[in-house]
């Protein structure tokens, strides 16, 4: 094979300003260039153990179970969903973006029985309704998103473990896109699974999955244990139920491996692990509750700075997530072009839209690591240079001076 | 939290010698230092389009479906087994270690009905007791493993692919420990699907699996065909056979994931796929059958090392992986004590056993970067040195002279 065509790794430098993935903090790529460890080295086992530690912390939580699932923010969904349902179950999902969907999808393939809520994208939905709702279908599961992307949505969860708690309803938010950019307090607000994913407000790449399970959920999951036939010793005991439809993303497996028998399962994703614990250390140095204020700074001076161009915002602003702001593409724009001319000539990528938003909405994202004042400005600079170059007629500099104006009164 | 016993990532000096993970090539955690890239940036499907083309040849096919999964070794066997297994379908494993059992149980979960047959740890499968297997259960598919390295056995696939395709079988090998290595022709031998991970032969960390389909496999996978909800379009059909259990091994939704449509699915887990592709490049520009060779050399120069030293190997030599060597632990010598004297007076690692060799066997690994003389020379060195210290009587530098002959005469 011709090797001349195939150059080292030397990604072009770009300002990731979209919905996710964004800039890996450096640190986080520092760490994870780091030499491997053995599986049962007891460095690598003490770094496991650091990172449920760290974890736990950034989830507020106390739950043991505070560890990785080896793979992208979907595989800790999958894991929760496929490990707690049992075919027949009844599930029932509020959907407010793409993501409510995904679960409904993912747990339909668990065969559970589905039921649905919905709202029009750029809402979210009452604790009202979902009560209604949970009295009406009385399922198992609730399954929510906190923080959906697709539409820039924050679904607020603190009155639900309370309705979930009387109902005997077990208590799941994806918050992949929301952990430490918005509040989320696992045993405060009573919940009972949560999964996220590294390429959002945590600031590293894509390729392992925070998770945290409360008591009441791995008893749940631990119903179903199974012990692989090449490891078991006349020790273990399988649970009552039926095995999930995956050894990969079994948690009670993974509960195994993760806990003092160590029982060999997967070979953990070593340099996603340091990169997990490095996110979590940075988060936790400059406190959780900074970080959340830090990204509500710098969205709010990203909607200041857009109102300040004249262009219109997507969903109900009372709801909007802190790291992710929906922007309406003005008429005669071509949406498309614009992202093309940001990426091409200024380096920096904004987001496109999915289902019912595409070719209407821009996604721009501050999070993480971009969760800064010059990548707010140096993006709404090159968007207004872009916009003005396609002939929409903007103010010149309003929009930075907006931006300027409300960090002056923030600070 | 009180972070200040949180140091960042700085792991231990460790020389890798076990059945992997091994040591990565540093050339790869450096790729893996890269900063990220969106999704749909143009140089970011640029890499995803070669790491395809890489893998092709790394696997010797021309299969289009040669992609990553994203996930640890057993992400890429389960979504092969998951996307292509209907409930009911009938499956024949040839179980020779702990692999093969791992094969079964997830093929169970599937719900298929597993038929079974075995050899004693240590022995592999003629094709004729194989094809026996096939003419009496009449399975959909043949799911084995080429090197298992629970028992350090290199399966002979070569003939099992002319029987497959003469009764209408699909065939898949997991090949994680085996790959680059050990000779194994993907299309030459008419394999329908192949797995692997990184951490073995490949010299990269844990994290991701390249796993190539043939047209076959792919139509099989097609028949399950599913698109998501919240980006289905008017112009999007689904499959005839039921959905699969999962949606992230779901491999026709990454299929249009890495294909033309580009239809999102999972973030890819873009760290990892640097590594990956800069495994890839390493290998191929080695040169696969180099490689392969000095797996043989540096694994034959252990062997002669070991016996040199008056240790009695485990399995049948004949079908020895060139990648991994099981050592019977003499009689009045304590296993684990000598894994500790290695790990922390010498900083090598060797490995342990799973199942019936739990405390009989030690499996030395000489693999990826970590196949060179340097590392063979230093552990063969370090072992004689435990062993003596512990009492058992060797002939002084017997070991190492073997290892220096077998090199002599090699090269």
């Amino acid at each position: 094979m011709d090797l001349s065509n195939y150059s080292p790794i030397n990604p072009p430098q770009r300002l990731l300003m979209g919905p996710g993935p964004i800039n890996a903090d450096p640190r986080v790529l520092r760490a994870m260039s780091s030499q491997l460890l053995g599986q049962y080295d007891p460095a690598m086992t003490q770094y496991m153990n650091e990172v449920m530690a760290l974890y736990r912390a950034v989830f507020r939580t106390e739950n043991r179970w505070t560890l990785l699932v080896d793979g992208t923010s979907r595989a800790g969904i999958e894991s929760i969903l496929l490990s707690a349902i049992r075919p027949g179950d009844k599930v029932l999902v509020p959907v407010f973006g793409r993501f409510g969907h995904l679960l409904c999808e993912i747990a339909r393939r668990c065969r559970a029985e589905v039921h649905t809520i919905e709202v029009p994208w750029g809402e979210v939905f009452t604790p009202d309704r979902i009560e209604d709702a949970i009295k009406r279908v009385k399922p198992r599961l609730l399954l929510t998103v906190q923080g959906d992307t697709s539409t820039t949505m924050l679904q607020p969860l603190e009155e639900l473990g309370a309705i979930c708690r009387q109902y005997g309803v077990l208590f799941y938010t994806d918050a992949t896109a929301s952990l430490a950019g918005n509040v989320l307090e696992t045993d405060g607000w009573g919940l009972d699974a949560v999964s996220v994913g590294m390429q959002k407000c945590l600031g590293g790449p894509s390729g392992t999955s925070p998770i945290t399970l409360s008591p009441a959920m791995e008893a749940a999951i631990r119903q179903r244990k199974c012990v692989e036939a090449g490891i078991r010793t006349a020790a273990h005991q399988d649970g009552e139920d039926e095995m999930i439809y995956s050894n990969y993303f079994d948690l009670g497996m993974i509960m195994d491996y993760w806990g003092p028998e160590r029982l060999n399962h997967h070979t953990e994703a070593t340099s996603a692990l340091y990169g997990a614990r490095e996110c979590a250390r940075l988060i936790l140095e400059e406190g959780l509750d900074n970080g959340i204020a830090r990204h509500k700074l710098h969205g709010d001076a990203m909607l200041k700075g857009i109102q300040g161009m004249g262009l219109e915002t997507f969903g109900d602003l009372k709801h909007k997530m802190n790291n992710v702001l929906g922007v309406m593409i003005p008429a005669g724009i071509d949406g498309e072009q614009v992202r093309q001319l940001m990426l091409e000539d200024f380096g920096i990528e904004i987001g496109t839209s999915f289902g019912p938003l595409v070719g209407k909405v821009w996604r721009i994202g501050t999070m993480g690591y971009n969760a800064r004042k010059d990548c707010v400005m140096l993006t709404l600079s090159a968007l207004e240079s872009v916009l003005t170059h396609l002939g929409f007629r903007t103010m010149q500099g309003a929009a930075l001076q907006a931006a300027w104006d409300h960090y002056r009164g923030s600070c």
